[in-house]
């Protein structure tokens, strides 16, 4: 259990606030490991190692794992247990759905003694409203991270339609907020709707924002960061693909590294010049 | 695999546009089941047995399978196996992400040999926009079952904002007719929400309907055929706990032939009444 204090805490002390996406793919993964009992848990324990002083979260996406049915659940179970416990763990799940159903997948995903997994946080669809949410709130302490505006091309679909309560995903924003503090609920807002942040920071001055879509999607550090930064961080940015596949050889795990490094030096650099640390 | 034309001809030779919901719940089902190597497994068998001539589809809600991790993915592996195949498989998940992950969710529930599973069928949330649902239109005759207009109080919170393109649910459905066919995608909406099943209609007239809420949710047959219906029928009526909890007993699966005949019957002069038989 991660509380916010302890979150922009862990941020300052590691001058970092990398999310590493564990999107692992036994297609993608460097060949000498299908070696392994379980090629996928090994690269992730792997990356894991290589990378944990560099980061304050990791992400595993269920849809990788879930993807290769009984054995990728166990894959994702043996990683949520080698996850170390200082850094947020979120499963990028992105169940929504109503009251009765919604607690299942709270007791799939933060319930050990259910289904071998307690995450400290999941993605959330907000299209069934609150009561796809409020089942996660009832465990003391988890975080649930809402998805607001996204990264994907599709988020033009519907996120920026005109309501009569502003754009979509301030409706979704604006509502939420109703329903818990910044305390408990996180927002997913794309890295490459830079300029969105500013709009964003009026309705969720306090909540952390989880960032995807720098690197292979294209959004900059920078941008997210003058337009995003609130006086505690209050970003959480993810890397996914740019960090995990930085080499497709046996030097993977070094490589990430490597990447992972740079990216926390760049992180540290913009938490300097905002005077967060 | 079930096209549009042969649901159509199963709902009239069958009488009945009845589905099965499976959210077999392990806390729920009858304690002498408990002795028996996979509990779930065998309340569902013993379901399927009792109701398949009175059905056309069947839905396993993925929460209730999800929940108890690994040994609950193998009931719903085991389950999905065990489905009548002249039967409309649908997976209730609820996923809906960006394009690489969504691929990686169709084989999850589409592709037997990556994960053990191929339904005809999935429930996916909106939200993310037309990279959530094309990956699954890319299995060839596989159906996409879009969330408009949920059953649940949630609904209240975003499906009925007005935005510049109607109300959002109505945005929904007009968008996601431009990405496939009545042939391909079917639409939820909650028997909650009998009367505006004429306002649905309007913008999709031919597309089938699968609509929870009836049973246990406190939604009427008899609105949502007299709102709902079309020339094909159009609609699959979910119907969960009120059928496969009808009694906790050893007689659970007499009894859930009792309830699912006593629907077929409504079903059955509903049909009648408008012509489709």
């Amino acid at each position: 259990m991660i509380s916010r204090l302890q979150l922009i805490n862990q941020i300052k002390q590691k001058k970092s606030f990398l999310c590493v996406g564990l999107d692992t793919d036994i297609e993608k993964i460097p060949a000498f490991l299908k070696e392994y009992p379980d090629p996928v848990l090994e690269f992730n324990k792997r990356i894991i190692d290589a990378t944990n002083d560099l980061c304050v979260a990791y992400k595993p996406n269920a849809a990788f794992y879930e993807s290769r049915g009984v054995k990728g659940l166990q894959s994702l179970i043996d990683t949520w247990k080698y996850l170390p416990k200082d850094c947020l763990s979120i499963i990028d799940a992105k169940r929504g759905d109503m009251g009765n159903t919604s607690e299942m997948y709270a007791k799939a995903f933060f319930d050990e003694r259910a289904s071998g997994m307690s995450f400290d946080a999941i993605t959330v669809s907000p299209y069934m409203g609150h009561d796809a949410v409020t089942s996660y709130l009832a465990y003391p302490g988890k975080w649930v991270v809402l998805l607001a505006l996204t990264s994907s091309a599709g988020s033009k679909d519907f996120q920026y339609l005109t309501t009569d309560r502003g754009l979509l995903y301030e409706a979704v924003i604006k509502k939420a907020n109703t329903w818990a503090s910044a305390d408990r609920i996180m927002y997913v807002v794309g890295a490459t709707k830079s300029t969105e942040f500013t709009n964003i920071r009026k309705y969720a001055p306090d909540n952390f924002l989880l960032v995807p879509g720098i690197g292979a999607q294209g959004g900059s550090l920078a941008d997210v960061c003058h337009y995003g930064m609130n006086k505690d961080c209050g970003l959480i940015v993810n890397a996914s693909r740019s960090i995990i596949y930085a080499s497709n050889g046996e030097d993977f795990a070094e490589a990430a590294r490597a990447e992972a490094l740079n990216m926390r030096q760049q992180m540290q650099a913009e938490l300097e010049k905002a005077g967060v640390v």
